[in-house]
């Protein structure tokens, strides 16, 4: 089934304990295309400046995604510079660019107006809005926002909200956003205003979804090297995406299995700089994590204590 | 099968965002036994000064608890007084005061010198030490410990992980002892000096269990109302080595079946105050717990990604 992206395309700087790039290829509709394609086709909008390297971008095509809805514009590219700690537990903004962003209004390509999956990446909720009012009859629409556009655009997003099947944020997110610090009263603030999930990211520790009456936990993958923590969020946006479009099939039991395959393509994206994991690998290696997922939380239930 | 626990018996009182209590129940020991006791009995050894209300204590008897082995002193007993943030993320200890806990040199009754399974609540690991040596030939031991301990006695604690199977930590004790912020190499770490599992609580998140070459996860109960986190750590123990002994199998799938009785009893502790769930549940609520958790990891794995 079709699935549509629009977020940010990027050029990440990042420092890590373990070395650092400049340039790289990032911002959320990147790594969601990344981790998505490899389960089903992806539509891309967003913006860059004329600065930004095509031939990187285009590469992408030949894995199933389609990146024409990106607009080339006169002006410099989104860039991002960050430097995570020793633990890569805490990072720091070192320069955030704008540039052609800044003016990012986007318009969705009377070819993707019929996109069935829509995931809406982190940007201001009133062009989060634009963009719903743009598609026909989307089965199922996923949104992304952050603290910025909480405490600035808190009205648009909660009229946003009412548009949206599936909030995913983090918790810190979810708990400014409620004024909860209980993650499952704040998931349960979210279904009151619309969503019918609410999926709550909890980084290293893995990831909760939330509906009206079921929870389902996904714990982070084992990981004894984690080299770049960068787009890990948009990464699981991606794999939770492609899943449900791939399979045409918004279950609760599909919803977990998504989720499930969100863990395994953020467990990728950490893996390695920037998008560099999702080059080496192909449909063996997800199904080989997912199947490692299965055996991380799996036991049987013991016959009944007396 | 036998269960012995060593460990403290004390009288905390705890503020929290909820309410506050004066004196209640508390100690690793105590938490442990209240728990352990629901699927298996328990003995245990320990001390309390001649002001600790030893009929509260006895209660406990009827649950299949032999608590003979906790040592009345002239003294007082181990109070602590905590406070809990309004998130219940931190907590600052008020005051302690050691009592005869201070000079806790533990012997063990010689009708508890044949415990198959044996829990070494935190304490002193000189005098874990000391118990091992009274014990005759235990199936399997378990150990905590805290950073006090890390700082103050490595090298005493380093020689006990090689008489002990489970040791049992936070992840922030297993980083300080490691000297590894990875939790993964941090239990490998562990594993390389002696235990053949490593148990790393992840408080609200969960709790890992490291083997050689396996790794199994179990989340934390979505609650959305905890009450007073004092004494998860010590329940989930309980949980965990209750299952156990009550099996009397040390078999990988029955370690994961006890991580999972192990999240269960933490998460009756921090329902109430001090031990205050455990006198109003029994083997159903248990069952109950168990099977929820079962639900809250449920997935099949899909058929293969093409």
């Amino acid at each position: 089934m079709s699935l549509l992206v629009v977020g940010s395309v990027a050029l990440d700087s990042v420092e890590t304990p373990f070395g650092s790039n400049t340039d790289a290829l990032g911002g959320s509709a990147v790594y969601f295309s990344h981790a998505a394609c490899l389960l089903n086709p992806v539509q891309v909008v967003g913006v860059v400046g004329n600065d930004f390297p095509m031939d990187v971008l285009e590469r992408l095509t030949s894995r199933g995604v389609d990146v024409s809805g990106v607009e080339q514009k006169d002006g410099e590219s989104f860039r991002w510079k960050g430097k995570y700690s020793f633990d890569l537990q805490n990072r720091d903004t070192l320069e955030t660019r704008l540039g052609v962003f800044a003016d990012f209004n986007p318009e969705i390509p009377d070819r993707f107006r019929e996109a069935e999956y829509v995931f809406l990446g982190n940007i201001d909720p009133a062009l989060q809005l634009g963009v719903l009012d743009q598609i026909e009859k989307p089965k199922l629409v996923a949104c992304d926002t952050m603290n910025y556009w909480i405490e600035s655009k808190r009205d648009v997003l909660i009229d946003l909200l009412r548009r949206i099947d599936v909030l995913m944020i983090n918790d810190s997110e979810a708990r400014e956003l409620s004024g909860d610090w209980n993650i499952y009263r704040a998931a349960r603030w979210i279904l009151q205003r619309g969503p019918k999930v609410a999926v709550i990211k909890q980084g290293e520790y893995g990831a909760v979804l939330v509906e009206q009456d079921r929870v389902f936990y996904v714990p982070a993958f084992p990981l004894e090297q984690v080299f770049d923590p960068t787009g890990a969020g948009d990464s699981f946006a991606g794999g939770f995406m492609a899943q449900v479009a791939r399979t045409d099939d918004i279950s609760p039991m599909n919803l977990r299995r998504a989720m499930v395959f969100g863990a395994a393509m953020g467990s990728f994206a950490v893996e390695r700089f920037s998008t560099e994991r999702f080059d080496e690998i192909g449909a063996a290696e997800v199904t080989a994590r997912v199947r490692e997922f299965a055996e991380l939380v799996r036991f049987d239930v013991e016959p009944e204590v007396t």
